[in-house]
């Protein structure tokens, strides 16, 4: 048990830079995002995991140093452990691979929604808690796993309300097989370092950079394989003339290709070699998505193929393929887009209070309602009523039910039993109604 | 970007005394209470918060110190900011409502489900992490409201699956004005930290403790005043005989006795004189939930009245009425009831590998059923049946489909497109289906 001394002072009531919090519109679009994706995850028999929001800075960050270790949220327990906020959710993930690995059947298909916590410089516009929404396929290396994947982004993305996508794709290895044939897989860092920017610096820039470490030649050859050429058959052409087409990594691009043609779901896939994906991390397929109406936002969900999980905590080499939404960015994106709704609430009624000693009636009363799957606040205080209508208005709430006024019980008195029905936004009342009849009422015109 | 380093060391994966990994069984467990509470605080018209896990020190501790400061995960940030991660829902409530006074209407009927950390002994079986399920309503003093927050408690556990409930009421008003009338205001703090005590220590016990401070005739009318009487009626009339029936407090325990009446839910309610739930917090009613099967593992949703949440942050004194659901105690009880199900996972149904080439096909075939509210998980590989079966079971599948084997396309080939669904518990095939009427068969089997 913990408790607070209250002070005769007051207390500034204010959170940290970065953080924030939720209020009920903010929280209910969240999580209605979270349900939404959660139930396409579930669809395709993905399963829930949680881990520990606090773990050993060891195992959190290995032996990294600097960049790492300023943003992350590190220090002494009061039993003198190092421990660490996590900043991702990759890291717990490999970290509970490896440790539970005995009771995960592969391929082990999992999701992860959750929060994590990095000290970014916020004037990014970056948060410093913010919730990522992974999801991951391990155990095993095939076209159909990194195309699942694919297919749940569509499905996920189109179940959280986005808007048409473009999925750009690239496959890393077919990338380094490319570097190999221009004899520079030595400087394979630095390039795709340099790469990474042509979106956002351009080919000029990039030229440049390439410029200070590689001969013109190889440097333009590079600027030549990254760029997109067109239709995904002529940019996959361009790459296997350039990189060889007779290899693992040229064959499953054209496997997933088929895969998009026996789906049906071609149009949103795109081939374009300049997609990289960080550096060390990923080692096959690579992915951004981006909304077709709002591609300056960014990518809005990434991912790609990577071969060895688990190697900091296991022996065992575990490869897979995953996917993480950027919730917050996508949020910000739908509301600009205007394809967000405010709600307010959850509830579609309330009952005003007429006679304060009703209460148990009234809560009987909205029983009915909320068996019948109408969500139902109750109102306590007989206020007048047009007081009763604005507080209902002011949470969102588009209807009011006016008990009978007449009757003691809500099937006695006058013997009626009657209610009526206000619809707050047009002013209407219903006539008097049956508490049967109000529900089918609602259901009709709640839409 | 946070990149690893990856070292040849391998790290021993593990997880901080008191923190734990949640595997697919178990969180899906978790997250289908959290859903099925979630419903009805939703249908009562109460709504979703959030709140940074991190704040200022100052802001969650007040000037506290002892035995909170040593609980408390505290650090100082890499800004050098002294911040503590949240030690219950409560605190950062208070601070939430003092911060957006302006953008909650009153009455503000909330819910916040979020995990919470303290530096407890682990000894105990208490964990570090844990999640908290607090639903409130602040901003008016009514029975009304006191008595929602009940009722929710009722349907809440209900859907949790909890089985059959007792919730305790007592009246802290009442105690006070009875204490009043012996003359032993003054010893407040001393007689409750005694008489918290009897449900565990007995009445001797009590008594002995009461007695180091207190003459034995007032010891023993607290004593006499803490202990049940039996029936509501009984119990209300020996508590109002001591403290005086004509009070706003007794009158509250009347009203909400009405509106037990009323409502029918009179029988999960008992009067306790001696349930106090803890010291300085509550001011009005206070109530303890226990499992009637289960009675010794403690209260699993508690709460009260209090009369000024705000006061650390702001000098507008809001009241309110609020209860918790103790997950962690009520889903171990649950599980020692055989009231849980175990489920690996949410797919009804495994898509068996019979040629890799059809990985897109097989997704386009499970899509069928996702449509049709089928959860449904492809499988990658063209192993041998046998073994896709024993995969299938593994994850808690309990149905496979057998694509035909003959056509090329799911309606092609043979022209039969025609489908097998096998009940892997049974080890029975069903006769040869079109797609179709494999999800009506489906649907009929499952429950």
């Amino acid at each position: 048990m913990i408790t607070i001394k209250v002070m005769s002072l007051v207390i500034e009531p204010r959170v940290l830079k970065g953080f924030r919090d939720f209020l009920p519109s903010a929280e209910i679009e969240r999580r209605g995002f979270v349900e939404r994706v959660e139930t396409v995850f579930r669809s395709f028999g993905f399963v829930p995991i949680d881990t520990p929001a606090l773990e050993y800075a060891e195992v959190l960050l290995g032996k990294a140093g600097g960049e790492t270790e300023k943003q992350v949220y590190r220090f002494n327990d009061n039993g003198g452990r190092d421990v660490a906020l996590r900043f991702d959710l990759t890291v717990p993930f490999a970290r509970f691979v490896a440790e539970h690995r005995a009771d995960l059947p592969l391929p082990f298909k999992r999701y992860h929604i959750a929060k994590v916590w990095r000290g970014e410089n916020t004037q990014r516009g970056r948060y410093r808690e913010f919730t990522q929404c992974d999801f991951d396929c391990i155990g095993g290396d095939s076209a159909a796993a990194d195309f699942e994947i694919l297919l749940m982004m569509r499905e996920a993305l189109s179940a959280a309300g986005a808007p048409s996508i473009t999925i750009h794709l690239n496959h890393r290895g077919l990338f380094n097989r490319f570097l190999s044939t221009i004899d520079a897989s030595g400087k394979s860092i630095e390039i795709l370092r340099a790469v990474d920017k042509l979106a956002k610096a351009g080919k000029e820039e990039v030229l440049k950079t390439l410029s200070t470490f590689l001969d013109d030649e190889r440097s333009r050859k590079i600027l030549d394989y990254v760029e997109a050429k067109g239709s995904w058959d002529e940019t996959f052409y361009a790459m296997t003339s350039a990189a060889g087409s007779d290899n693992p990594d040229a064959e499953r691009l054209k496997t997933l290709r088929d895969f998009m043609l026996d789906t049906g779901t071609q149009d949103i896939f795109k081939l374009n070699p300049s997609i990289t994906r960080g550096l060390d991390y990923y080692t096959g397929l690579v992915f951004e998505t981006f909304l077709n109406d709002m591609p300056s936002i960014g990518s809005v969900c990434s991912g790609g193929r990577y071969d060895n999980l688990t190697g900091l905590y296991s022996k065992e080499a575990l490869s897979g393929v995953g996917s993480s939404i950027g919730l917050d960015r996508l949020l910000a994106a739908l509301e600009a887009l205007g394809r967000t709704a405010k709600r307010k609430t959850y509830a579609d009624l309330a009952i005003i209070c007429v006679d304060e000693k009703r209460g148990g009636l009234y809560q009987s009363m909205a029983g009915r309602f909320r068996e019948a799957g109408i969500p139902c606040e109750v109102f306590f205080e007989a206020k007048k009523q047009s007081a009763q209508f604005a507080l209902a208005e002011s949470k969102g709430i588009g209807w009011a039910l006016i008990p009978d006024l007449d009757s003691a019980t809500s099937g006695g008195g006058s013997g009626s039993g009657a209610v009526i029905l206000r619809n707050l936004a047009l002013r209407q009342n219903s006539a008097e109604l049956s508490i049967d009849n109000a529900i089918l009422f609602l259901k009709k015109n709640l839409t």
